[in-house]
């Protein structure tokens, strides 16, 4: 069920001005109709009203649809700057610590039109506006304009310092999208003689935009929809009234019937321990009920709980508890299946953890921190390829992250968590290749690195400075002095990536600049970390020499960035990836990179058990969403506790759905190797599955695969694909030709459209 | 006549929340008072009323004066954001065309203090926010806290994107001032066993504050005050009302006793003819009306006009027009009075002019731009300084004029407004002594001058690039091609000005670099364009070469920056200013520097003849307050055109009171010569009066100061002084030693409070 109250999504289509502009358009055709039949002479009335219809479709048909539209990144860093300042600790405000920025208060939309014929056009802005035409500024605020037949620019100007700037036009050909340009600053000067300034310099950007195209629906009022849902047990023991929603959830709390006087708390827990804890619940709410009748409350803000505890004063009464379930509406285009039920549940429970914790944006976690964090989201922008594909969630988290110049801290205040911000557009990239977004962030993209590059040491390393964070893990005891391997890794990477980038916007000189620093800093990375003796890279040098101390996390991440030679990769397999000795990791968020980089070289069976130990060692806990951290050695409600509190932990973090990624990349082995999914190769690998079947989503199309010991069927919508099989014999294959490449490996080309099916054994 | 509903000022001293805050010390006094009689036995009704009455004001004279906090500069920014964006043409609203800022949404104050005693404090905030004592969050949103004994900190963070995060606290002696310290980042990250980080790199800055010490009414909800003005004459013609207001105003038109059915225009007029011309008039209000009853209507935006012409239509009656004239409170500290009546009423005009463009920041003009222009603001500041000397406003001005990083454009667009800008705080500091805005925007500064630096071409001169408005001045055919010497002059003081704020803030390396660059600039101002034969500074370069051009510009700033050498002074005064062959100035904006520059010669008969013929010339034509540009060859309403519109010429224009600065500065002689007027020179010119007498603001006290032919009186309030006085014969003083400095030049040295009268023989 749908309440339109708290829903924005579902009305977008048929809202009231809809039907107005429906009804309009009606009006056209009938008006069109009526001259066309006076010309013709007489019809009958089953005529004229069949040819209403067809004028009234090729009306619509033949308008465009107009967007809400404004300066590229702003309304993507006001709604997270609402969005994550949600976020309460015991009812107080508990905002970021990290400078947020705000949209430019004054902006300039134009565009320019050819019309055959004269054209009206409405006019909808968020702010204070004028429109000019041809550079002539109309009276008043306009909000229908008559544009003449023959080449015209329309100007629109917005105000607003409250929220962004943002503007709706719409007329038959006229419509904002993202073709309209738009300015900061346009610099349009005149002078003593009437005389104009010449503007050649200001700098135009493509306009941003959304899903906002119902012109009654402005962007500044944008609410995730929401959908009622029941208590599964409700237990009431004197003034408490224990509910349970079943499992992890989100949203607004709603209590049914309250009447009578006095305090009235809703304490909410992700366990029924949190819940029932008046001291230690992180969130509640506190009410003063004073209503002689029966009346609903819904909570102001929504929250994070599998359960909640209300505790009534004696005077009041409760009926009963339900709940508005918010959520963003992203569909499932990626799916699993396998024959491992352990697995299936995994992978059902970590798409539900995607799914709550991907809102207006990726966030970290749902009852903490609510906050979009780069590191975090980097690895929900990879599950997304495997599940929503939702570009413009990745766009708007990209951009919320950076925020705006000057840049006076790193991302979040992490060091890693910049580098995560550089590789998330590698991959958006690799993914989509959707230009757009580099486009118009490259120079973002060079003022972020101008900063990490003027915080290097002597040497040309990274180490912490006053005011860094150097977080990799949560992790006991973790060195973060001197100069870090693990973020001169994740540099080197962002380098390659500003080499990308500059390259796609035609920045030469700059390509060339990235380029040599990347390579100067990889070759830096062996000199200085390589320890041939550990077979592995350690982790940090400090005051100018190596450490002893090997860790997981540069070793992992060379693999799978391909740093490392072969030989290489086998010694940091043995000596650190699959080395009991080297410290282990306790969360979910490395053990995602710990797994992958196994994966990488073909350790799917080893994998596959680790993810049944782990993330199945949760749901045998109860788990029913994914948690930030979990160590099997821990007993109880102690799994519950974190950052010194007794129920600081999040036992729903994105980072902890991993198994999306995994399962879609190095089990069903789809992986893009051109941006857009152009080529890419399906690579299936059982791990000891008897059976799996699944889809991913690329952006023209899905790739669809079963496979089993025996069989293979694949198609994929869009893309040339190559399907590598690890057979013990040739594979037969009826619609495609069959390559060997030696050592029981073959490879079939995949056309788009079509489907294939292979008989092989597998290995 | 105050009107409560548009008055802030006049309640904020007495507001509500005032009367709350009396009562409580009304009421801690009465029960300390019985506590102490309880003590002492029994005493007299009288004594314990009279007991009362004391511990009650000690309680009050004790108590500390909260005021509002905020980031400093931000509220500024917004305050003018909204204030420029105020502007409309023709009903059209009529933004600015340079980037403007925002405020940082998230906010974190705080301070340190240790009690004695336990405190209540109440907060106020604007916006979302929390509290935090001694880096523990409290619950909820505290709006009445308790700090124990002790030392202690407060901190409150708040979050707020439609206006400045602002706080108000009030205790005994907790009180938000600017000893607060703010930042917009403050890094307080925790780890995974509660552990806070180190944030020892955090910026704190001084908050800023204005004057809003009443809890009730928040920096946002600022307005200035307004009084009722009648109309001087009313002229009905069939549907027109032409009302005049007497004199040049501004404010809110009020309808009153609107009646009956149809539209009513109101147009605006800073002359008559204006007000008549439907088609011509700037700004106009269109209203509907539809009212059995009389009602009447105030028109929502303040607006400039003499006259106003109301068009209505047969079926709406309207009683009577008035206005709510609008101004900023500020006294005249400064005054001017002499012998010549001409002159009295160009000062009085002038400080008219002056008052009504000083409203929350020094305009250009009140009916157009009503906008922040830095070359107009930096004449208001000198202006500022002979009249109100108003610090608060200046500091205001400059922090909007800034905006924040990153500088994408000259301050607005102009180049020379860039170095205008610089100027101000130059004089600024010298005026006041206040070195509180050079900390705070001192890294600004450095911003906006390495955005120039990075303008600079191979010759190390600055061009035009696309983007930069070089406008110098309205003047016909005035070539702003290549390097134009007037602006590389104003970058040399402006690198001086880097440099003094440089040692204010000890940076003694950029000390060193601003020197440099500026001795290197001035070097080459001379090897590249002084003409010898031309005995003056050229205008420009244009591919590396002298042009033959000489205008007035450079070689008058030459002058009162003292650039030139004594020879070469005399020669530009003779060969340009006092030239009719070099292009005349037929704005007041550049007629300000052009007797400025005359005057610091010596000049004071001259430019006194000068200030009747062009300031008298406009009196002459009616003009009630001074226009933006006055040329005396054009006729009848030809003065009113400009930028190819009939009305398009401002008549009130801030630039237009420079006589306000000319009479101080010149005439009574009154300028400080060492920061804050520590120490200062009084030089009497009576410039061919009989007599003058007058007052010149310090920030310690006035300077009081009359002069005939034969006789001096001045008496300072603080600071010391050096009387300067020009006598054909030794000049006799009781109070003070007559220095014979030769030349008929004497000296008298002023003790602060001490007046003295000497007898002298003006030359």
């Amino acid at each position: 069920m749908n309440l339109s109250k708290y829903n924005f999504f579902c009305v977008t289509s048929f809202g009231s001005t809809m039907k107005r502009s429906l009804r309009r358009t009606l009006v056209r055709s009938v008006s069109l109709c009526s001259r066309i039949l006076n010309h013709g002479g007489t019809g009958s009335r089953k005529f004229t009203v069949l040819l209403c219809v067809s004028v009234f479709l090729w009306f619509n048909l033949s308008a465009q649809q107009a967007t809400w539209i404004w300066y590229p990144g702003d309304y993507e860093i006001w709604l997270s700057n609402n969005m994550q300042n949600r976020r309460t600790d015991r009812g107080a405000f508990f905002p970021v610590f990290w400078k947020i920025d705000s949209h430019y208060p004054l902006m300039d939309f134009h565009r320019d039109y050819v019309l055959s014929q004269p054209e009206d056009v409405t006019v909808y802005a968020e702010g204070k506006y004028n429109v000019k035409l041809d550079g002539r500024l109309l009276e008043g605020t306009p909000q229908t304009v008559t544009v003449p037949a023959g080449k015209h620019r329309i100007n629109i100007k917005v105000f607003n310092q409250a929220a962004v700037p943002a503007i709706y036009v719409a007329g038959k050909t006229i419509v904002t999208d993202s073709s309209w340009l738009v300015t900061f600053e346009d610099k349009e000067w005149i002078d003593e003689t009437g005389k104009t300034s010449d503007v050649s310099a200001t700098k135009w950007l493509n306009a941003g935009s959304w899903t906002f195209t119902s012109p009654i629906h402005p962007p500044s009022q944008f609410r995730l929809p929401v959908k009622a849902q029941s208590a599964v047990s409700v237990t009431k023991n004197g003034s408490s009234t224990l509910v349970d929603f079943g499992k992890e959830t989100f949203g607004f709390v709603r209590l049914h019937g309250l009447q009578g006087k006095g305090k009235v708390t809703v304490y909410y827990g992700e366990s029924k321990e949190e819940a029932q804890s008046q001291e230690g619940a992180i969130a509640l709410d506190r009410l003063q009920i004073n209503s002689a009748s029966k009346t609903d409350s819904v909570m102001p803000l929504s929250k994070a709980f599998r359960y909640v505890n209300i505790e009534t004063e004696p005077a009041v009464r409760l009926d009963s508890v339900s709940m508005l379930y918010e959520y963003a509406d992203l569909k499932d285009r990626g799916s699993f299946r396998c024959s491992d039920d352990e697995i299936n549940r995994i992978y059902d429970v970590s798409k539900y953890t995607l799914h709550l914790n991907t809102r207006e944006f990726f966030i970290d976690g749902i009852k903490r921190d609510r906050w979009v964090w780069s590191g975090d989201a980097y690895q929900s922008y990879l599950m997304n390829y495997y599940l929503f594909f939702d570009s413009p969630t990745v766009e708007r988290t990209m951009a919320a992250l950076r925020g705006k110049d000057p840049v006076t801290g790193h991302i979040n205040t992490i060091m890693d968590y910049t580098f995560y911000w550089f590789l998330g557009i590698y991959d958006y990239y690799l993914y989509t290749g959707d230009k757009t977004f580099i486009r118009q962030f490259y120079p973002r993209m060079q003022s972020m690195m101008d900063y990490v590059l003027g915080r290097r040491n002597k040497d040309g390393l990274l180490e912490g400075l006053p005011g860094d964070w150097i977080f990799i893990d949560w992790a006991n005891g973790l060195s973060k002095k001197g100069e870090v391997s693990f973020e001169q890794m994740l540099f080197a990477r962002s380098l390659e990536t500003m080499a990308l980038c500059a390259d796609i916007v035609s920045d030469a000189d700059s390509k060339h600049a990235y380029t040599k620093l990347a390579a100067g800093l990889k070759q830096k990375l062996f000199s200085l970390y390589w320890n041939p003796e550990k077979h592995a890279l350690v982790h940090s040098r400090v005051n100018g020499k190596q450490t002893d101390n090997v860790t997981r996390y540069a070793n992992m991440f060379g693999i799978f960035f391909n740093y490392f030679s072969e030989q290489q990769k086998q010694e940091v397999r043995q000596h650190v990836l699959l080395n009991d000795a080297v410290q282990k990791i306790t969360t979910p968020y490395m053990r995602f990179y710990e797994l992958e980089a196994l994966c990488a070289m073909g350790g799917q069976d080893y994998v596959l058990q680790q993810m049944k130990d782990y993330w199945g060692g949760m749901l045998k806990l109860g788990a029913t969403s994914f948690w930030e951290e979990y160590n099997p050695a821990k007993k109880g409600a102690e799994h519950y506790a974190m950052y010194g509190r007794e129920f600081g932990k999040s036992l729903c973090h994105a980072w902890g759905a991993s198994p999306i990624y995994l399962l879609g990349k190095y089990y069903l082995g789809v992986r893009p190797t051109s941006p857009g999914y152009a080529t890419y190769t399906v690579e299936p690998k059982l791990g000891g599955l008897k059976w799996m079947q699944g889809t991913v989503p690329t952006p023209a199309g899905n790739i669809e695969l079963s496979c089993s010991e025996k069989e293979i069927k694949v198609k994929g919508a869009a893309g040339l694909g190559t399907l590598v099989v690890h057979s013990k014999r040739l594979p037969v294959c009826k619609e495609g030709n069959v390559e060997r490449k030696g050592n029981n490996l073959y490879e079939v080309k995949l056309q788009p459209g079509k489907s294939y099916t292979i008989a092989y054994a597998a290995n």
